[in-house]
Parts: structure tokens; sequence; C-alpha cells
């Protein structure tokens, strides 16, 4: 028997992101996002949704520039107060001690030590409602070399992220092959 | 040192969501989609991607509606031959032995296994590429009760919920409360 929740949002999970921008300034700033998610193969994209209350809207919308930078869990303290904290109050880098690097191929910075970054160039800006959804042509993934296995995949053990369902959670046990396991139904 | 992997998307990670929809002939049809994800608060709203060739895409084109069903890992199997399999070649709730559920709120069936439901009326369709982005308003999020907690919120360890990240993957072990074990820095 089912029990209606109402008409809300809930994490079934999603993902933990952190959007990297330059501000007017040219000062890096950092957000966490989990509105997020791929949206499109070809070309390459991913969607996130921010406030527009927020320092990241404003910087996205002038420089059409991003970059996500995925947190492993032992830098999930930094990860969760850098979605608390707002970069127009304080600079994140700083108060974290994270590094900020530039991108070679966008105009956004992103998290020197986070294993996993997308850079992005922004194609559509979707007004929903609280939040503006941006999409960005992902135009490079890259990836710590220490945690790929010899054949360049990610190491899922070794980069150890996590994700949002009632509060974090680490990924759990491999289960089996996607497009694969359920062929012999 | 970061390795480039290049232009391309990568769960980092993605959910496991199945798409329920109505056909012309309102034969009740599932779809599996990971590109997909919460894109808005108020109104509560989730964005699927599907390509134009899948049969769900018409289906949701014609009825603006659609439901997500969320699979425990019970139910991985199915999960990934619903993601393999299409409904114009086959009744994949005959197939799988899945129960459709017809929404009440929206014109589209839901899976009675499966322990989360989101029912979704469409708001806006973007085309990217490949794939074309639909966002839903959800009007309703319905969790099967016995999996919740004597708060109503839901048992993540119950629930058995499952991610793609280099094949199916757990939910893992719970690491810390979100907007809070970040605030001491």
């Amino acid at each position: 028997m089912k029990k209606s929740m109402g008409a809300k949002t809930m994490p079934m999970p999603a993902p933990v992101w952190v959007v990297g921008t330059y501000d007017a300034g040219g000062r890096a700033n950092v957000m966490t996002a989990s509105w997020v998610g791929i949206c499109c193969s070809k070309p390459p994209c991913i969607a996130i949704s921010l406030r527009k209350a927020t320092y990241s809207y404003g910087n996205i919308v002038a420089r059409q520039a991003f970059t996500i930078s995925v947190p492993s869990a032992r830098y999930i303290k930094e990860a969760d107060y850098i979605g608390i904290a707002s970069g127009r109050n304080v600079n994140k880098f700083v108060k974290t001690g994270l590094t900020a690097v530039a991108s070679k191929l966008v105009d956004a910075p992103y998290v020197e030590e986070f294993p996993v970054v997308m850079e992005c160039k922004v194609l559509h800006t979707l007004e929903i409602g609280l939040h503006t959804q941006f999409i960005g042509e992902i135009l490079d993934i890259k990836i710590e070399e220490s945690l790929l296995t010899p054949q360049d995949s990610p190491d899922v053990e070794k980069l150890g992220l996590f994700v949002l369902l009632e509060g974090y959670r680490g990924i759990g046990a491999y289960l089996g092959e996607a497009f694969s396991i359920g062929k012999d139904i």
C-alpha cells in the first residue's frame, strides 16, 4: 500500500556536484548543487538548476560557462560547507583550503582536489520557477589518473563518490552490468 | 594529475528511474531512463531526457504526462530489461510480470511493485540534441508505507534503491547530515 507524500521533491537519490564559476571581479566561486543530471548524449550535456538568489546564478548568466567538480567523501565536509555558505559573503576557496584551477576550455574554475571534473559552456537557460535550469555542453571530463583502472574506466571504489538520499550516503556494492543483466527476461 | 576523458557523458552517478506512459491505444508502457533528475523545488519538478526514437517519447508528446517508478534492487533485472526492450515490439508489463496501476492524477500508469512513484504532468519540452528533455511537475510522490520510518521519512535501507555508476551499484553507508556536517568549517 503506497502512501501519498504530497507534491514535493525528494532525491531518489540525487548527485552531489560542485558548480565552479567566476564572479564579475574574476574571483573563483563554488556552490554545491543536487538538482543536476545528465540530459543529453549528443552533444554531451548536463543540466544544473540554481536559485536566482545564489551568487553562482549571476556568474553563470554573465560568463555562460561553469564547471562541475565531483567531490569524494574525503571532502564531504567541504562539499557540505560549499552548499551552505554564499560566495557573496565569503571566499569559499580560502575558507576550505581547496585549490581553484582555471579551466583552459571554458571561462570557469574547477576544484583541484576533487577527483572528477566537467567543463561546460551554457547551451540553454530555462526559467522553471524557484530554480533556473542551465544546460551545459560538456567540452571535457577530467578524472584523476590514479583513480582510473588499467582500462581507463573510473575505479568506483577509489573514487569514493556519494549521493544525497536522506542525508549523504556512499556508493554501495556492485549489483550487475547495465543493459545486460535483464537480457534473460 | 587529471586525465582528459574527452567530450562525453559519464554518470557520476545517475539515478535509475522507470518512466511510465500510455500509448495511442491506451496500453501501458515503461522504459528505464538515467538522464533524469530533480530540476526545481517550486513547483516541484523533475527532468527526464529521452531519445525521439523511443516509444515513450511519442507517448509523452501525445499525453503530456508521465510517471516515474523508482525500482528497488529486488527488481534490478526487470528494470534493466525495461531499458533494453522497446514497447513498440513487446508488452513489457506482460513480459516482466509487473503490474500497471493507472494514476488518478495524470494520464499515465506506474509500477505497483516499485517502492517510490512520482506522478508528473509536462510543463516544458526542450529539444537538446539526440535527447529531448521533458520537465514534469510532480503532482504527488507515493512511497510504499512499510518502507517509511515512524517519522514518515523513507527508510533508505529498506527501500533498496540503486544507481548507475560503472554498472549498477547499491546505496552505501550513511556518511552525514546534509546542510549540517560542513557548518564547523
